[in-house]
């Protein structure tokens, strides 16, 4: 179809796996970590196959995984969401921004998001048939942010929604309390939504911490926060995401799931439930460990002068193709899987704008240490 | 989205399902068994678990899987496909069909369906703006067939492809050869595309036997096959599903797909791998078990005069709500829950022509041997 002709060919992260394989290079690129979650996860999972909990869920997802994701939206940020109504169980977080996107936008709507972004969204909203309106995020010597006047400029009389990933990939990015409140200003102002992407909101170091713009003045009633399992219990291949927010904009979700997949994988559903309620501390325990191996690659990086860019969450960080004697991140990557056997992700594969993002590389750290060591010191050596 | 407008509220199977549980009433609406799939099957996914398979699967599917379908589908119908670029693995027959009719239909497309059609189908092609050109399946005092005119008419010159669900839900009709030859011939005449939903594929009764469209002289190349796990192996809630067709058909879903959801769950992957290499014995034994319900059940249903409609495949059949001394199905579906304690589902919510569905409840009998006495006395005694 004429609306799929800018999306042919696999992911940019298929791609890339792909070429890892191929070459048997260490696969820096596409984000799923190489160990597995909890065991009392693993453990719950089997349980409840075990229970005979192998057919359909409910279509809005299990009733004690809705409340366990409403309990910690409440202890995390504070923010209320009745389980029954404001709650809606998705096939990863990726079916639950598909489904957002095509339940609560018309063709020919604006939507603004932050340059660079996820692929699928791209993809979804063309799909939709909806108009992407970017707002870049510039490294400013410091950290990635974006002009404040170029958001508000992008906010026009047909803009629906924004559409917003903190923590962000692929820079690492969280976005904070000020930048926020913009966001929200613009959103209750132009009575827009904001539908936020927060799979990476357990993964946040340098002390930081994830907020979500559902918690501020005037935002939970047009807030749809989604996020997932895959990144919280490193079980990426589980797909079970989720949304939270008023009953209008679950209900949009809901209505367009319900016939994309209908429900997504009972007894991990159930197992997630489980892993919500009793295995935080292996999160935290997660958490720490990613955060130590983020220094350990950027440690390994700069023993070979490359230059990095500040992550401070995420399983990622990006670094400076100028760094090997080349402006092009995407040649860059290609090369390195000879010559360093190591695979990255061109970060311009996730731009709009295609110059801003051309030097820059995106490297994932939630590898096995050793990995990611030999992987830095191969990388050092080429620069 | 104005394009959801006819789609809101829960789907009827969510309703129906939900009414049975506040009514504690036997579900023999939504279509899942009540036992689960093969201990094989069920002690794969635990090894797969354990085995660490936890992760994404590559978005068109692991290959172990991809190769054991193409085999089926060899063995099967003698249709031969490449597991790399002809088989994609999708969650669900539902996302294959999602992807599909959003992948290969232009706004303002027609697409021939058979009525009554399963419900995601007419969501999707309304998500996807295409415009449904139903061919009515009508009762000839034997059996659902179609007028083989009204089919020829239906084919203009915006139609882009025939939608057609064989095994048929919800009548249990199997599609015969020569219904199957007309369908061909109009596809090939007219180069359309054969998009059909063959996930009853295995649970077929009387001695018939399900025929694909795709191995048909002409229709290799212009067919889509699309099937799951869940009917075949009792394993609803997996949400394993798959299309098989040539590369350009198969691509166009993948291209979507990898949006919608990117994978579908690992473990799961793995398991019906295994069962379609070593349960299929299994299978027949279900189907065996299914076919002796679905006596068990009509002839419950014949101790009250009820009348039955022939079902030759599937988990359904339908009996005529007139049986009762009413017309509505819907009504009196209703009403059953309270007066038998059992659900069904008007055949009604299915049915693009409501006059032509409006006394048709169907029956699921996937369930309990002595769970289906009961229920079948009970609507006995309301008869
Ligand atoms: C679904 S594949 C992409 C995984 C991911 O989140 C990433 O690598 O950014
Ligand atoms: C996905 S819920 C519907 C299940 C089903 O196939 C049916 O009942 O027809």
């Amino acid at each position: 179809a004429a609306r799929l002709r800018d999306l042919a060919g696999p992911t940019i992260f298929s791609e890339m796996t792909a070429l890892a394989q191929a070459a048997g290079a260490v696969n820096l690129g596409q984000g799923f970590p190489d160990g597995d979650g909890p065991a009392a996860l693993l453990e719950a999972a089997h349980a409840a196959i075990d229970q005979g909990l192998n057919q359909y869920p409910p279509a809005t997802g299990l009733p004690v995984l809705r409340k366990a994701i409403a309990a910690r939206r409440a202890a995390d940020h504070g923010v209320e969401y009745d389980p029954e109504t404001e709650v809606v169980v998705t096939a990863g977080a990726t079916e639950a921004i598909a489904a957002a996107l095509i339940g609560l936008c018309e063709p020919g709507d604006e939507v603004v998001v932050f340059d660079p972004l996820y692929d699928s969204y791209g993809a979804c909203l063309a799909m939709a048939e909806v108009r992407r309106v970017p707002v870049l995020l510039e490294y400013d010597g410091t950290r990635f942010s974006f002009d404040p006047d170029a958001l508000r400029a992008a906010v026009g009389p047909r803009t629906r929604l924004i559409l917003l990933n903190t923590p962000h990939n692929p820079s690492g990015k969280v976005f904070d309390a000020r930048e926020l409140a913009l966001i929200a200003e613009l959103c209750v102002e132009h009575d827009l939504i904001a539908v936020v992407d927060e799979v990476y909101e357990y993964l946040v170091y340098d002390g930081l911490r994830h907020l979500t713009p559902a918690a501020l003045p005037g935002m939970r009633e047009r807030t749809l926060s989604i996020s997932s399992a895959g990144k919280t219990f490193s079980a990426t291949g589980w797909k079970v995401g989720w949304a939270c927010g008023p009953a209008p904009l679950v209900t949009a979700v809901r209505t367009v799931k319900q016939y994309l997949t209908f429900g997504t994988g009972t007894p991990f559903q159930a197992a997630v439930a489980h892993g919500l309620t009793a295995c935080m501390d292996w999160v935290e325990e997660l958490r720490a460990g990613l955060e130590s191996r983020r220094d350990l690659l950027v440690a390994g990086l700069r023993t070979g002068g490359i230059t990095t860019y500040p992550s401070s969450a995420t399983y990622f960080l990006q670094m400076d193709a100028r760094s090997f004697g080349t402006g092009d991140g995407d040649a860059l990557c290609r090369e390195l899987v000879r010559s360093a056997g190591v695979v990255a992700i061109p970060s311009v594969a996730l731009y709009d704008d295609k110059k801003a993002g051309r030097h820059l590389v995106r490297l994932a750290f939630c590898k096995d240490e050793e990995l990611l060591a030999g992987a830095a010191g191969r990388l050092a050596a080429q620069a």
